[in-house]
């Protein structure tokens, strides 16, 4: 028997909201620990990694670890059933059963909503994500790195990003013309600490990045007010994501190389 | 002569959208004692009860009874030229003319519109509309309707109304899996009276209804904060909106048949 | 070398969106005066006229007169990525360079973008614009013509403008009736004088216009709380926007001929 509770269901429908359009159908992996999901893109150029750890769960019981294979579309569109402030409780009974069910309760609790969902069967791949020392660690505003996407995407498909301690510059190229939009550490003592951006910077790196991919990953702007981009010389980016007391959406975008 | 003054031109705009796409035209038939409407839609599953009484207008003046045959989609671009705040006066003449003016005049009376729609000849069709006996007539916010019917449309079309004394449960089944929303009478006290959802039940009903129908009627929503279903078995449910001194617009639904 | 800095990009961003559906491309002329840009749309129907003067700018450096062929699409689109607070600065150098630099930079100077966009040889049209003594001068709330312009839409093609000492009548005919929308001039004496409807007529005027030209100018509402028409049978009428300390907007439109 599994059974999770979290009190905010909204935080699931934002996370399905950033994931949907990349990844058809993935497994959660539900462990002791918590909830885990990796899962690669149709064309193999991102990943997702999705952690949920269990103590950031109203109750969590798992005996033992199990994988619900999903639609992420069809859990998408139930997802949409859950008010705002709506709790929720995903529960799942150990190869006994071919369905898992979602439960939303209003906070009132005048309205009770469950949805069942088919369990898919899904190859589980294993992914190795190394640790690395990245030549550059960018901290930001999510909003702006969400604005900044929205607005090079007007004029071209592919971005350039440079970091180094004074800046980090994002360059594009289209028909339109050429731009570049710099962004400087915060300088203000008066922005608070968790709002301020931040470059760790030990070697300056200059990488090539499809907009399409790092636009679709700043769906997951609701989840968090600062978004990090860690990034060394021909490895993937990771464009992570902090879910408050609970974990972390992480996603991985292999260099463009020209 | 009729002429009817009423001070919130957005009221009937408020009902063009609830119903015009329901039916294409219909007759207003006008009488001492107020306008009436009663049409059904396309597929003749739909029928819609207006009722609009004389002593809900600003003044009210109708010698004999006369039948306004409109096209709805015109009407609805002419209310589309009121402002939210105008007052709205509609003239006719009986048997002498064969168009019918809306004027509007904006509060501080520095913005009048007149607009003439032609009539036409639309067969007066009788409806009897008997008072049933319901086994179960529920009151809740229309919002909450508005809401389940959206939600429940994205899973499937047909969805299971099934009341009791406990509760209101709306089931619905498709691909992406299936669920239940159920909304429990109020019993927070410190809901006032007029916003609290109540259940009469003399007996258990159980109905299938479309949802793309339930929720066109919704659009009624903006009309009143509450909204009435009366249910027996076999016969069409009612969901009527009350309009606040004035009236109320009813929609009522045959049950689908398994 | 030519450099211009205006405080408020978002005024040029507004600029754009009024005319770009109008002309594709338009030479700006600048001038030690400042910049102005005349052009007619593709049907030769419509006149823009856009006059920004030197001393609306923060700082303003023209040493000799210089034309900058742009298309107006690709200025919008590097416009666009302008943060409403942010300031703008033009860079040109004179007959040096094909390009022209536009340069964003946010209030707290944490974000600096910069885009390049190629100049087009465009024929410079010289447009004769006589200052005439029109038969009728209307000061309106742009939001008003705006929404008129929306509403009448809805029900024809064709305006008709009457205007005397009394009020200014819209009216519009189509398949779904036909309607007179009425404007009066302000004579509640609480409004301020720069919000209130005057209205200055010689002699009664009725002109026809077509409103999807009267609608697109209407996309310079935000520029400018008022708009005036000026009115004389037989003549352009005169749609203008006054852009605070800058300049002004003006559209002219020829009457349609019965």
């Amino acid at each position: 028997m599994f059974e999770a509770r979290l009190l905010q269901a909204s935080l699931l429908k934002k996370i399905l909201e950033s994931i949907k359009d990349l990844v058809e159908s993935a497994n959660f992996d539900c462990s002791p620990e918590g909830i885990s999901l990796q899962a690669m893109d149709g064309t193999h150029v991102t990943l997702i990694n999705l952690v949920l750890r269990n103590e950031g769960f109203d109750t969590y019981n798992c005996d033992r670890s199990l994988s619900l294979g999903l639609s992420l579309v069809s859990l998408s569109k139930i997802l949409k059933c859950a008010g705002n402030d709506d709790t929720l409780t995903i529960k799942a009974r150990d190869n006994e059963s071919d369905t898992v069910t979602f439960v939303f309760e209003s906070p009132k609790n005048d309205r009770v909503s469950d949805f069942e969902i088919k369990l898919i069967d899904i190859k589980n791949e294993q992914y190795s994500i190394r640790k690395s020392d990245y030549s550059a660690v960018i901290k930001m505003p999510s909003a702006e790195l969400q604005r900044i996407c929205r607005d090079l995407s007007i004029i071209g498909e592919i971005v350039t990003i440079s970091a180094n301690k004074e800046g980090v510059k994002f360059s594009v190229s289209g028909d339109s013309g050429s731009g570049n939009i710099t962004i400087k550490p915060t300088s203000d003592s008066d922005v608070p600490a968790e709002q301020a951006t931040v470059i760790e910077s030990k070697e300056p790196v200059v990488l090539n990045f499809a907009l399409k991919f790092l636009s679709n990953f700043t769906k997951a702007t609701p989840l968090s007010p600062m978004v990090t981009l860690s990034m060394s010389e021909g490895i993937p980016v990771v464009v992570e994501y902090k879910i408050e007391d609970l974990g972390f959406l992480g996603f991985f975008l292999a260099p463009k190389i020209e």
